[in-house]
Formats: structure tokens, sequence, C-alpha cells
């Protein structure tokens, strides 16, 4: 594919720009350790992931409409705190911890990579989280987003092809103009077969110690970048 | 009403953050200049801008459905183009023209304003701009919204309430919690009947010299500041 024309670059968020794990884990253990609740962080946060996934499965199939992703983190949380025995949250308490998702970190190349980005292209995150949850992380995180493409904006989730085109004709463009830039495979064949552009960043450790999936390429991408600045590189924009 | 809990200020964009007419023109001139075509440009910007308005008018009664704000400028422009007798427009000069909207640069205060109020707010345009126009405009003149809350996002016209109220919800606020800032009475009316705080600016230039309307306010807003910077100041924001 010809990537002369590339206007905009929307990304997957959780995992290829913010550290989900790594954040939720610091944010659910500094506050457990300020109210004097002790639990294994690591796992809730592992189980919380792991518990919100097939709701929005339930979602990508028709069975319920969809919802923000806040609501599916919220409907999550209280089967995870159930799991783990932790009860007696007041409801200020339990809105806090939901929102740690609002209050993700970026990986180390996450601020500088998108900084460069912005300089040539559109630069947008294509996410499932909603808008709220991805406006409040951008400020938090102080990643310097043109707009918030949340999947919220196009009523399904990803990998819905409605999602990546919507981004193609809510900014005037045909859908090889748009780069989908991801650390998740299945995301980008999504992309690719709506016709947009593919940019793939190894995963290592979003998953943790035990991550096995997306350590590397499966098929055959637009670019393959170590991280942000090297994909900056690769598009030409050379270190500010 | 008390300010202590605003969360989003939302900005009115033509008049208010934007000189349309003075970059219509200044656009429109430097265009007719390297084709050879003369006209009378800011009478052409004039009647364009006042063409537009009916048709979202019929969409603010239901009559025609919620497009976007490009296509309504499309059209009006054609009808421009026939009254003012300028002919013989190749498609990519008529999309070309069409797309100054995309290309209007901020009031003096603009940038510096604005840049004082994201360090304290999320803050993004509540526009009948629709998005790719917004966010053009937003990379050509430099303007840091957080986020384009588009008219466009809502499939309503201001001043229909759930522009304002759509706010609110994505953000998961309370109306009360979001702030409007617009230098037209009008808009700021619709959005105190939905509960939001307002701000108003008096327009003094953004019609021309001939400018009667919005001079001053014409009823009680919660700040009436000078420019975005004394709004800033206001707010609490003290200087860079």
């Amino acid at each position: 594919m010809n990537l002369g024309h590339i206007k905009v670059i929307v990304f997957d968020t959780f995992g290829t720009v913010v550290d989900w794990r790594g954040s939720i884990v610091r944010d659910l253990t500094a506050w457990g350790d300020s109210c004097g609740i002790k639990a294994d962080w690591p796992k809730v946060a592992d189980a919380w992931r792991g518990e919100y996934e097939p709701e929005m499965d339930r979602v990508r199939k028709g069975q319920i409409p969809f919802a923000k992703l806040d609501e599916f983190h919220a409907h999550a949380l209280e089967d995870v705190l159930n799991k783990f025995k932790i009860s007696g949250l007041t409801k200020a308490q339990f809105e806090h911890i939901n929102c740690a998702w609002h209050r993700l970190e970026g990986w180390p190349d996450a601020v500088s990579g998108l900084t460069r980005l912005k300089t040539k292209f559109v630069i947008g995150p294509l996410s499932n989280g909603n808008v709220a949850l991805l406006v409040n992380m951008a400020k938090h995180a102080g990643l310097p987003w043109d707009n918030i493409f949340s999947c919220e904006l196009f009523r399904h989730c990803k990998p819905h092809p409605d999602t990546y085109l919507g981004v193609a004709r809510m900014m005037n463009l045909a859908p090889a103009e748009v780069m989908m830039c991801a650390a998740h495979n299945n995301d980008l064949a999504a992309a690719q077969n709506a016709g947009l552009a593919t940019a793939f960043i190894p995963g290592a450790t979003e998953f943790g110690p035990r991550q096995t999936t997306d350590l590397g390429a499966t098929q055959k991408w637009d670019i393959i970048a170590a991280d942000l600045n090297d994909l900056a590189l690769q598009l030409g924009i050379s270190q500010m």
C-alpha cells in the first residue's frame, strides 16, 4: 500500500499506547494502602480485564445493546469484588476504583511518539473505551490527541468494520487514507479488511509475565515498528 | 451558579474562537488572485454565510435530515457562485473553496486563552461545524482542544438542547458541570435552559463593520469576559 496519502492515524489504546495492567495494579495498590484493604491486586486486575470482554462479545453478537465501557467495567467490577471478598465499599469508593481506567499511564514512548506523529498526521485513539474515559485518560497521561475517535461514536465495539470505516467517513476520507496502529493482530486484520492501512507494534508486557500472544506480526502489515517513535521515523518524521 | 465544579468548557467556534469572515475573505482573495478570478470577496463571504443558515433552520424544524455542515456549505456555495457569476470551476477547485471553512484562523486571543483554560478544564468546540471541519481547523489554527464535541455527534444543530446535554452525558457529568462559552446570546440562552453554566464574550467584528447584534450581554450570564484570556483569569487561572 502506498502510504504517502495517509492523513489520519488512529491507535488502539489499552496495551498499545497505555499500560493498562501496570497502571491498574499501581492504582488499586495505592488505593488499598490508603484505606487498609489488602488483596492480590495483580490478580484482581487480570480478573477484571478477563470479566468484561465476554460482555463486549455479547454486544458484538447483538445479544445486548451497546453501552459505554464504563458500564461494562462496573458490572465486571461487582463480580470481581465479590470473588476477592472485598466488600463494604461506599458508592464513591466504587466509582473511584471503576475510574482507575480513566487514570492509565502511557508506555514510555507514548507522549514523545504521539507528539512527533501529530506534527504530520491527525491522531486519535480508536478504542472500545468510551469518550469520557479516553478524554480523562489523555488529560492524565498527557496524550496529545487531535480528536477522540471512541467506538462510542459508532455504537459498535471493535473489531466491527463500522468502527474503522466510521473514522474515514467522519473525516471525509477514503479508508486507505486512514492508518490503524495496534499491538494486536486481530485489530489490524479487521482494519485491513475494511481497507485501512496498518501499523503493528509488537506487544511484550501488556498482559504481564504470562503474555503469549501478539509477540510478533502474524501476517503482513504495512508497517511493523518497534514503538511509536520508530513508527514516526518510518513515516518520515525525523527526531524532533 | 457555583462555578467551582465546572469540569468541561465547550466553545461556540465561528465568531467566538475563530474569525470566520476575515479568514474566508483572505482565503478566497488569495485563491482568486492565484487563478485570475475577481469578485467582491467580502460580499461573497457574507452571502455564503447568509445562505446556509436557512438550510440549518430546516434541519432544526425537522423538514430535512441532519447532514454535515460541509454539505450545507457546498449547497450554499453553488448558489453563491451562480449569484456572483463565478463559473467553470473544476471539482477540485470547488472542494478547495468549500474547505476554506477548514482553514479558519483564530482570533488573536484564541491559542493563548485556550492553552491556559486547558490546564484546568477539558476544552472542546461545541459547534455546528462537522468533525472533519473542526479537526482540520484546529490543526490549521493551532487550537489545543482536548476533544471535538461537534454537533455531528448528536445529530442535531445548536441550539437544540440535545447538543448541550449530549456533551454532559458523553462526559458522565451533570449539565451544571459543563460551561458553554459563546459570543452569541441565543446560544447561551439555550445552554442555560439545558442547565449548563454560561460565559459570554461580547462580539464586535465577527460580521464585519455592519455588526449590530451580540455587542453586549442581553441577559445574566455566569461570566462575562473580555476575551478567552480574561475568561481564564476569572476562572482562577493566572497568567502562565
